[in-house]
């Protein structure tokens, strides 16, 4: 499946229950993500969710009484980022992506709208950053958005060079319980314990 | 189109640009509460957004090159409330609902894990609460999720009586720009301005 802008989509919910081993094969950021906020949350650590994919629904059926099945529906470009929630008392905003390249990280691949919107919450008072999984280099790191927006602003290029990335960005060390760790990574850089 | 649980279903995008007028006809509480999220985010005041409709997605085709169609899809009960964000460096969360009997609010339109997600968020330090419109008598009320959820833990009752609804909750002003200015709310009841 497919977004209108070409990026994967991936049915988390189901792809998760899949993957009950300790294996990575065939496992995404999203879900290495989900799998965190679930620990994080059954452990009272922090309440962070994943948004649904926002759809248009054009169509609905009702095969039987009580179940309503969608017959037509379209993905709908999203226009805030992809995960938020509370976290120590504090508004906790982020966009996760990944990356194949080995060189660089463009920036087609987060929508304008998103970096604007990291930009506006950041100003309410929000810890905003993105993830990003440098698939070749099997690392994730978390940018502060304060970094990726000023140096978006300031550069002539489309995408965020790879030593950039090693240099301004904070690399997310990963459990098994917690496959991406980036709320210890929030207390170091945001919270500085 | 209606949920499992047989909730109406309202395609808010598509239901708002049907209403620039003023008459308040047809205008839903989903439809309200985010042309005032609109108002507060164009205004800098807060970002607050309705999450998407969560569904769980079966099947997607792709009649031309680049547009995926949703063939069959179900809606999924959500397992957070359906709005949240950020204001005065505060996590916001909340529930809305409306209300067509003129005594009382049944619990059964809130599902028990909304309750729970607005307890847990509660503990981590949010702004928790749900808005409730009284279709009867026209009024919109915020209702501290601490308030509701005592109640619904200590009452026998399977809903909230009308009385205490007028007791415990704070009646929600009303402007055109703003249809359900619940920061204003919150300004009095968390920020005592």
């Amino acid at each position: 499946m497919r977004y209108p802008n070409g990026k994967k989509f991936e049915e988390t919910p189901a792809v998760v229950t899949k993957h009950h081993d300790t294996s990575r094969r065939g496992m995404t950021l999203e879900n290495d993500i989900n799998r965190s906020n679930s620990h994080y949350l059954s452990e009272h650590v922090a309440n962070i969710h994943k948004k649904p994919t926002p759809v248009t629904i054009v169509n609905v059926s009702y095969p039987s009484r009580n179940k309503a099945k969608i017959t037509e529906a379209y993905f709908k470009i999203p226009s805030t980022t992809d995960y938020n929630g509370i976290y120590r008392s504090r508004y906790i905003d982020f966009e996760a992506k990944e990356c194949k390249s080995r060189t660089a990280f463009p920036f087609s691949s987060i929508h304008k709208h998103q970096i604007e919107h990291l930009k506006d919450v950041m100003m309410h008072g929000a810890i905003a950053f993105v993830i990003i999984r440098m698939n070749y280099y099997d690392t994730d790191y978390l940018i502060k958005a304060e970094d990726l927006i000023s140096y978006y602003n300031e550069t002539e290029r489309r995408s965020l060079p790879y030593d950039w990335i090693k240099e301004k960005g904070h690399v997310i060390k990963r459990s098994y319980l917690i496959p991406v760790d980036y709320i210890k990574v929030i207390d170091e850089v945001y919270f500085r314990r």
